[in-house]
């Protein structure tokens, strides 16, 4: 069985992190499925899913490191391209990916204790954003 | 329903940027499926699948960037192993990662208006590749 | 079908990387399926999943690369959070990631000759630790 959901919310840009843990929690225990994944994956070339502790501490960590691989101050040949401004946006999150699978077993995602799922908005301005769920797997 | 689709196609290698969104799409539209998630996953060790805006300024940014944090003009003990100088190319490949899982919706695929999925070639000459599509979804 | 497995191990931490090739495979065979996608999760927030050549030359330079990319002997503000001094850990596992999906074909993963899936515990110890394989297919 499939089962998708969308979920849309607005971002600061600029490495903005939104968890998205409870959201996907939520739509699980509506999906009606028991075991199975679910594929969280971001319309958009300019942000990225993964998993990580979502703390302060660690969301500063992973700007200044995103900052330091790929800064934001340079000038990027796509910029040339369209004049946007955000070559660094879009490298950063074909690196970082688009899409993360997590299995779900008796109706809970396999998450460790600190471990959610969020997604990273690498673009340098606030975005409307949309993240598709889609859970295949069996019925309760 | 799983359907499987082999793409098998020739690169330049060296950071070589192939899109395959539109095989993809294709493969999707004869599967027969509606709704569902594809996993498109790259076989061997030297290449890489990603989402990004594909576009040529974009693509030598990657390569820029690649060359940036892992040289390849420079030593790596894999190298030491088998000789074929291409220490650089498992790196990436394996810092970018091999699959991405993309779902679909009434028979497309939830990609973002510039975001395709592209297969990208790290090893340091020419090559034969094959992508593996396998389609888990509901028929229509 | 829904097939899940759970994969327990002792690492050393520090960029100990265990290939756990043979466990999906071994896994695969018993799971009664033929064609289908299997997703391979890392429980924890420090960890990461990836595939890669599977020798020692090679695993040498990924623990090169990642002190070079992101420091173990650095403070970083998740430390300052928690005092366990693994900051570096999160980073890197968040930056790898922490799934990956291969595609079997008739009983058999597709993956390359020397293409292997490879857990890497990022932790600044030894650490106990789960992977969950959550196979999707069709029976034999």
């Amino acid at each position: 069985m499939i089962k998708k959901k969308s979920l849309k919310f607005s971002t600061k840009g600029n490495c903005d992190i939104i968890n998205i843990s409870d959201d996907i929690a939520d739509a699980l225990s509506s999906s009606g499925l028991r075991d199975g994944t679910v594929t969280v994956f971001c319309v958009g070339s300019t942000g990225g899913i993964m998993t990580c502790e979502y703390e302060p501490g660690l969301a500063a960590d992973i700007k200044d490191f995103f900052q330091k691989i790929i800064p934001q101050n340079k000038s990027y040949k796509h910029d040339e391209t369209w004049g946007d401004a955000n070559g660094h946006s879009h490298l950063r999150a074909s690196l970082l990916g688009s899409s993360v699978s997590v299995p779900f077993i008796d109706k809970k995602l396999v998450l460790g204790t600190w471990q959610q799922v969020v997604f990273i908005d690498f673009d340098n301005r606030p975005r409307s954003r949309e993240v598709i769920l889609q859970f295949i797997g069996e019925p309760r």
